[in-house]
This record gives C-alpha cells, structure tokens and sequence, in this order.
C-alpha cells in the first residue's frame, strides 16, 4: 500500500510499504477515507534530524473497517469509524477515569513501529476500545467536523477542561492553529463570556471570531499581556488555553492569567521547564494539560457535531490526495493553509 | 515596642522599634499572646544578604484587639483574634472567591513596611476582613491548633487542596515541616486513603504517624520516586502535595504523581522553572498551589479543632519568650525544633 515517510526536516515521501493487516486478535484494519496533516507533525518537518530511518506520519483518519481479530466484539467490516491520535483498550483504570491517552496497553500512531494514517489503511490496535462507530454515510457533509475528532476538537476541548473553563469566564486561546480555533469552540460551548484569540493569520482570525471569539490580539509577549489585561478589566482572564507548546507561548499564557485561574496547556512543549515558575505561584495559577484523551471526549462532543452546534471542520482549508500530501506539509509549514485534509 | 528584626543570614535580634499603632481607620492594634517561627522564615536566615536595612519578621499570630480605627465594624477592643499570615479586605473579586492572598488591598505581615508578628503588637490593615475572632479564651489548651489557623495548617490544607485530594485517594507529601504534617492532616480530613509522607526525620515521621500517614519514605531522588510507585501498585498517587520549595522536591514530587494527578505545591519556590516539564505533560500532571488563603480557610477548620477532630498544635516542640527566638530561629534550622511558638 502506499503511505507517507518522513526522512527528515522538510523530506516527506509517498512510498509503497508493506501492506497493513490485523496481527493481534485485539486489532481491526481500517482502510482510510479521510486523514489530515497535523499542526504537531510540523514539528519534524521543522526539525527532524536527516538519516535515520523514516517515520510512518499520520494519527487522524475516518475510514472503514475492513477486517477485525477474533476477539473484536463492537465492530464490524463495513463500520465507518472514528480513530483517535492514540490506541486505548478501553478497561484500564486510566481508560475508566477518561484518561486514555495514559491506557496501560495504549500508544500513538505515527509513533515507533506503528503505521501512519496518513496513508491508504492502518493497523489500529485495541480496536474495540479505541475505534467508534459513525452513525453516517461516508459522503456525508459533517465528514470534515467528525474528522477533527480524531485530534483536534478533542485536543481543543481539553486545552478548555484543563483550563477550567467556566460559565461566564473569560478566556485567552494562544495560538491560531486549527487547535487553537478548535478551543475557541470549545470555550464558547463551555460557557465563557469573553474569548481573547492570540495570532497574527487575518484568515485564521476570521474563523476564530465566526467560532466565537469575541477579541483578537495580535501583538507577543508582554505587549500582548498587557493587552489581554486591559481588554479583562486589568487582571487577566481565568482560563488560558495554551495550543502553541513553546517557552514564549507559555510564559505569555501564564503572564495573562487572572489570580486563581488556569492554563491548560495542549501545545507539544519544546521547552524543558515551565517557565515563570514564581509568578505563577505567587497567583495560584494552575497549569494542567496534557495529550488530549480525545477518545473519551467523542462521546461528549458528537453529538453537538451531528445537530450541527458546532462546526469544526472549518478549520480545513485544503482536501488533497495521497500523493499531495508532501505538497500539504509545505503549505502548512508556509502558513498557506490551515489544515489540510487527504483524501487517499 | 521589642520586635524581631532579621539583618542577614543567621542574624535576628530583638530590638526596641516604634510601637505599632493604628494608622488607617481600617486599622486593628494587636497585641501578641502567641506568634510562631515559620518554615519559610528559615529562608531568610539562610540566605539573606546582610547590610541592608533589617526585615520585621514573623506573619503567624494570635492576640487581642487593643485598639481599633473608626471604621472597623465586626471587632471590638478586648477580642481575641487570629491573624493569617496576609491581610486582606474581604470584599475585593478575588476575596470573593476565597482567594485573599490575592486581595487588591491586600498584603503580607512580616514583608516591605509591614511590621511582624514576633514582636509584642502588630498593626493589622483591613482588620475586619483579615481578623477572626475566636470563640475561647486565651488559655485555652486549643490554642496551639488555633495558631496554626495562621499559616501552617491553612497552608497543608491548601496543598491538598490544590493537588485535589478526593475520598479513597492515595497521597504522598513532600516535607516533614510543620507545613508536611498539617499536609498529612489535611488529606486524612479530606479522605485519602493511603498517605505517604516523605521525610528524615525520625520524630516528624512519628507526629505523620500520628496525624494519619500510612507510609513514610526516606530516601530522596530517584529511589523515592520509585519507592512511592512500589507503594502504590505501580502508578503513582494521585495528588503530592509539595511543601518545600526546592527545584529537587518539585522534581522528585512530579515523578511520583500518576497519570492524571496534581501537585499542590505550598513551598515558597527557590527555582526559575518548574522541572520536569514534558513527563509532566506526557502524563497530564497538573501543577497548582502558591500562598495559601488561610483566611478563607479558618473557616472551614476551626470547627475541626474547637471540636476535637485535628491537633495541628502538635507541631509546636517548643516554646520560647520573646528574647529566646534568636535561639528558636537556630533551632529550627539545626532541625532541633519542629515549629517554635513564642509567648511575648
């Protein structure tokens, strides 16, 4: 089958590998119908070192089930399914506290030996606890928006829960990628009042505002402190949703955050400390987050995508095909687009 | 007046200063009957630059009203009161919500003009938010417990809090201060199950014993963080509550932390960053906590020691005059003492 390699920073290929197949009674083989590129493979794209052997690229897709193993019991072939950034059984005490992305038999596609979904099928191991079931055709028109489900609106509902967000709070969202526009949904949908978008895309600003944000700020640092401040009355805002991951991004989120409140941070850090450390402390400022458990998320936010409460598949600006996808990184890297959707 | 007053690294000496009167009319005098040594006043001894003008100390009182401003309403000249370690007006947004370290008219005793506690009276600001009347006298055999109302116990109670201790969870405290022992209290009043303390010394390990640990480990590091897994089934607890301060303890108190869990961290940090960055985010730690607001909290406590539940005063070993506290001040940071009370 054909599937995407990464070799090294801005070296991503379209190669033929080995087929995938179910190897494990536990496993069901899914063939892809939509996968997308994601803001965090950027980061290899930016700066993975050259050499070494490739990386199978790739963790959210939609497909169809087109075989299981013998001890798959909510699944069959032919299921259109959902398949989260991370494989979870389902049973462990993480996976019954919500907490997949931790599951004691869990990992990531696109991660050591296992496959890509950005590519024509993937292996995706304890399906029963990892994979749902869609109750839509696959042409369907909210295809874009159940997509984000694999990573990104549950990566942006979680940047919101770990954040506290709140009836009537005020919200700072760092960053305008399409996690970051995710989190102005999941803020608005959490109940805050007033959603303070950081970036510097007019596109991307656009839809921040049509997903609810009430405010923009496009300067850094402590400029843009300073001005979360006084648009919040002088103290800040209670929640921070921190979608970057870098030392700048998060000293800025943890500068604009109220006394008491929180970030939840979602951004893949780059950064070996949390910065700002006595500040703070000195303010109570809690700093919480994590991999997204977007699985357990699913069952929160279908339903408000399938009655068409919230429409996060605006954050794809692009379909392309398999073949294109080298062609969807650059563009990604570039700016160009927002995300990318494949059609393999 | 006679007052304590630090000039450096191991230098406090009682001095004669003006006498603390009131100055605002929302002023309350009062004169101590019982103040203490704090843990993070050890801070200062160790490390405080001399040749500066000298630093009034002490932020933990009990004493009765001796004079009030015009327009303090809820006190009277001859109440007995306890004084949190930070003033604050009661009324602010953030007061509001409980947290009084961050009131807009607040303060702390024992920092910038603000005089200090081990002294024989203290101005207190915002007298009517900051003060609490107690409801025995001042001889009562309570009165220890009462005065760790002032700090200590609000602050252990803060640190589980923040590292969200719940019914049936498993709880390890970094530091057997006093602060660690009123830790230890603190999440057996909120229902932890299993809590390990971590700490040195025979005699502090004997008081968390009594206080309700159910493990005690010695060892630090690497082999703590292990210890404390074996402990647990493997995982780690579900909440550590930090109560030192150090970039090691912070270190030592994420490894230790399950998926999922948090660190209420309550010791004044003496690190830039917070370590461990990435397995924190890896595993969704949250990290919370800063100054306590003990105000807010006297509430919730005094009940339990009027009535008997928890002794926190069995943190005191000694007990000094005024003139002695240079000497308590060596006690404790020879770790001869646990806690000094002072009787000016």
């Amino acid at each position: 089958m054909r599937a995407t390699v990464m070799y090294g920073a801005g070296d991503v290929r379209i190669e033929k590998v080995p087929d995938a197949r179910v190897t494990e009674p536990t496993d069901a083989l899914v063939v892809i119908t939509h996968a997308c590129i994601c803001g965090s493979d950027l980061w290899g794209y930016k700066l993975m070192p050259p050499g070494g052997p490739g990386r199978a690229m790739g963790h959210e897709a939609i497909g169809i089930v087109e075989a299981v193993g013998a001890s798959v019991r909510t699944l069959r072939t032919g299921d259109l399914v959902v398949m989260p950034f991370a494989y979870s059984d389902g049973t462990c005490p993480f996976c019954q506290e919500g907490l997949n992305t931790s599951c004691v038999n869990g990992g990531f596609f696109g991660a050591g030996q296992m496959g890509g979904a950005q590519a024509e099928a993937v292996r995706v191991p304890q399906a029963d606890g990892t994979l749902v079931a869609l109750p839509v055709s696959r042409d369907d028109a909210l295809m874009p928006s159940l997509l984000t489900l694999s990573d990104v609106m549950g990566t942006g509902h979680h940047a919101a829960v770990s954040a506290r967000v709140r009836r009537g709070h005020n919200v700072a969202v760092v960053g305008d990628g399409a996690v970051g526009l995710c989190g102005v949904i999941a803020a608005r949908r959490l109940g805050a009042e007033q959603i303070v978008i950081l970036g510097r895309h007019a596109d991307r600003l656009e839809i921040a505002k049509a997903f609810g944000a009430t405010d923009a700020v496009s300067t850094r640092g402590e400029e843009a402190v300073t001005r979360v401040r006084e648009l919040t009355g002088g103290f800040g805002v209670h929640s921070v949703l921190e979608c970057v991951g870098t030392d700048d991004a998060m000293q800025m989120a943890i500068g604009m955050t109220r006394p008491g409140g929180a970030v939840g941070r979602v951004g893949v850090p780059h950064y070996e400390a949390i910065p700002a450390s006595q500040p703070a402390f000195y303010r109570n400022i809690t700093v919480s987050g994590g991999p997204a458990p977007v699985r357990s998320y699913i069952t929160t936010l279908l339903p408000d995508i399938l009655e068409g409460r919230i429409e996060p598949g605006r954050v794809f600006d692009r379909t392309m095909k398999l073949d294109e996808v080298p062609a969807g990184y650059r563009a990604m890297n570039e700016r160009k687009s927002i995300k990318v959707m494949v059609r393999p």
